[in-house]
């Protein structure tokens, strides 16, 4: 997350970035000139990935204004380039005819990316208004459950018979109007459809004319079923470093294909996803309104308040006491924050390691060993160093060994919780990313506020 | 980060992932029984990332006698794609001929990525023992900094020159004989070696064979300047959904090309970086060793026990109305709790936010009004709520009104300082995923206790 100032040129992604600083000041200029000509000369050449990008940036108020001075929006590739709050704002607008002509446009996987947030109603709109055969490819992704590989994957695959040979591949190649506009392999399968593997098309280039198909298949072929997570087929990309892969229905037969783009896509989603549940935030709300944001914050926010009035029930029992030695009051925030901390340390290791599969039932009893070690040694240091200051600030030996001891407690709780707790959630299959904070600040402020504070009504009264 | 338990076989990735649970559980057996051939039975059909997994998987005991009954390393692969702390271990006990004979059999940015974490004498030692064409290819790719698109370029790739015709370039496919093993596109150079565009291999297999090569390049050619950083390269390739890109010298000339599985891993790599810096944590310490995971989480611990006792400070401050209040003593910590959290999840936002471009100087005051707002409106409910807990449990109304009052005040700060921190920061050089939730978290609790404890000296004294 270094500084990416991407559309200055000073730097080397200037030349390469299309949206830079001053195309966006021009077309601001323009629209505040209500200059379509200008605004058109300044849009139409962007990359649908920058146009997308560029309407991001701009205000509610430019947004309106461009899209009614390019007369609406006339590239469906922006639209599924789109964040997507700010898309489905949009595409309230506009007439399923419309959505209908946009999904036509688009290859499968992008149709079925700007349909399906729609409600049921506008999707059977959109739907009834499409072309017969791209209708039926996207309503058979549609079929497909939420997220999985059948709703990623792209229909239009090139396939040919498992018996060809190099230069039939060729010349059926050379002849065929309809292929799509990218890819990277060929599918060979059997008279089933069911494919048998794939051939590289770099291997096709080098291999002579009278090969067959079959020997030069790919090694290490992968079939991902359609129902797959896409977080599972993001794992398996990455794993085998594949750039495609065949996807299969229940019977084993060819259905689609997924490129290493929209897993890229994927893996970016769910990074962000993680990053915003470990703070405590249900998902990127930057575009959505003032009261949406208000509401998707306030539970977290509801569950935070109920463990701190639990912390402040543990002061509560300790009244008396502090009445009598208010340095206890002074102290003990720094008891519960240095334990929030460590745990969060250890918290954060555990929850991106069980998310890369790095940590598993073998090899836990390890990690927990070594955790607990490195809170009980930082539980020390710490012991001795706040012991000083408490002892400077209060003049009070006593005062000082308390807090040491409470520390040392709390910080060995800490590196234990911060481990168990993830992968405690994790094993009753909920995803610790969202709950693992607000349990282990829960268990570190209480542990620190009991422990500092019981110790001292012990030794100090 | 849902569950990923990918070695289990009842879900759909169990097929796909080779290294199942069943396989690690034999390979522990057997191991267990110091079963040489069954070891390399089980190991060897795995994929060099499946074994890598392995290896990570198993105990520090275990991955000794794996080396021992296996004859040590034999595939150089299995390095590249292991955990770079595990590596480095490893890598330090083999001898230079022995590291030179394995980065010789790899492509060159595998060999790069083997050598580069080497220290100098080292890394000299290995150089000096490969065969010259191979180490003059590293050698270049070293001179570049550190995470930048030289490092991670391959060096080795196809092109051809701008006046062949698609003819003339399958007959050169068929008869060379040092072809990489992937690729997707073919560059097309000039007399300079500069490149003039890409064409894709699964163009030339659809185009006749008299076409000229340069009527058929891809469209949007993107040339990365091989000094450029590699989270910009990944921006890149995300946002232009590239497979690969040609890598050019400061002169314009073709160096390398970047393939997309190697910016998959920049990406994770960047990801995991970002989740463990937010988390107060330098680098993923899961196999480092007790002592040195024990110093890189001090720092951080030793600035947070810095800003927890400036809180304390704060609280000191109020020593005296603390005594004849104590209720003020058992309730602080709610305000300064609820202000660190509503402030974090601005924080979080706002960090994803910078790293992806989405925040910029044309949007920050919309998005800091917007912040702003949600803080204070959240602050108000919470105000309600906590001012209701405050008065049923202290039978005060005034000591509800003046927690309800500091509630506002905090959550409207934190709301301010969630985005401004991270702004500032980025705006400074500083990457904001590193600092500011400790800016954040101290600013919360001061303004916290200071509000709360100077209202309540204010109004109830």
């Amino acid at each position: 997350m270094a500084k990416q100032n991407a559309a200055s040129e000073d730097d080397g992604l200037g030349i390469l970035y299309g949206l830079t600083d001053k195309v966006i000041e021009d077309v601001c200029a323009a629209l505040a000139r209500r200059d379509a000509a200008a605004v058109r000369r300044l849009v139409e050449p962007l990359h649908p990935a920058d146009a997308a990008d560029l309407f991001e940036c701009l205000k509610a108020g430019q947004r309106e204004s461009l899209e009614t001075l390019l007369g609406g929006f006339t590239d469906p590739l922006v639209l599924t380039n789109l964040d997507e709050a700010l898309r489905d704002d949009l595409i309230d607008d506009f007439h399923p005819t419309k959505l209908a002509r946009f999904a036509a446009e688009l290859e499968s996987d992008d149709a079925v990316e700007l349909i399906e947030t729609l409600d049921e109603g506008d999707q059977k709109a959109v739907l009834d208004s499409m072309p017969e055969g791209h209708r039926a490819m996207v309503e058979q992704a549609l079929s497909y459950p939420k997220d999985s590989a059948g709703r990623l994957m792209r229909r239009e695959y090139v396939a040919i018979p498992l018996f060809w040979t190099v230069g039939e591949t060729i010349d059926f190649m050379r002849s065929s109007e309809n292929l799509p506009d990218t890819f990277y392999g060929i599918f060979a399968v059997g008279p089933d459809h069911k494919p048998a593997g794939v051939v590289m098309t770099n291997q096709l280039l080098r291999s002579q004319r009278p090969t067959p198909i079959a020997d030069i298949l790919a090694p290490g072929f992968k079939q991902i079923p359609a129902a797959m997570d896409q977080e599972d087929v993001a794992f398996l990309f990455r794993q085998y470093d594949l750039a495609e892969a065949a996807v299969v229905d229940e019977s084993g037969r060819l259905v689609g294909v997924i490129t290493v783009d929209d897993v890229v896509d994927v893996i970016q989603e769910e990074h962000d996803e993680d990053i915003l549940k470990l703070g405590g935030v249900k998902s990127d709300d930057l575009y959505e309104a003032v009261a949406a944001t208000t509401r998707l914050r306030l539970s977290w926010l509801l569950l935070n308040l109920a463990t701190a009035v639990g912390a402040s029930l543990v002061i509560g029992l300790f009244q008396a006491h502090i009445e009598r030695v208010v340095a206890l009051a002074v102290l003990m925030p720094i008891v519960a924050s240095m334990g929030g901390n460590a745990g969060t340390q250890t918290l954060t290791v555990a929850v991106r390691a069980l998310a890369v599969k790095e940590l598993t039932a073998r090899n836990a009893l390890n990690i927990i060993g070594k955790e607990v070690v490195v809170g009980g040694v930082n539980g020390i240091i710490f012991a001795v160093l706040v012991c000083g200051i408490a002892y400077v600030w209060f003049d009070d030996l006593l005062i000082g060994l308390v807090i040491g001891a409470a520390m040392i407690i709390n910080l060995f709780v800490a590196g234990l919780a911060g481990i168990l707790v993830p992968l405690g959630l994790d094993r009753a299959g909920v995803d610790p990313a969202v709950a693992s904070s607000v349990i282990l600040t829960t268990i570190t402020d209480v542990v620190g506020f009991f422990c500092f504070l019981s110790l001292a009504a012990l030794v100090l009264f």
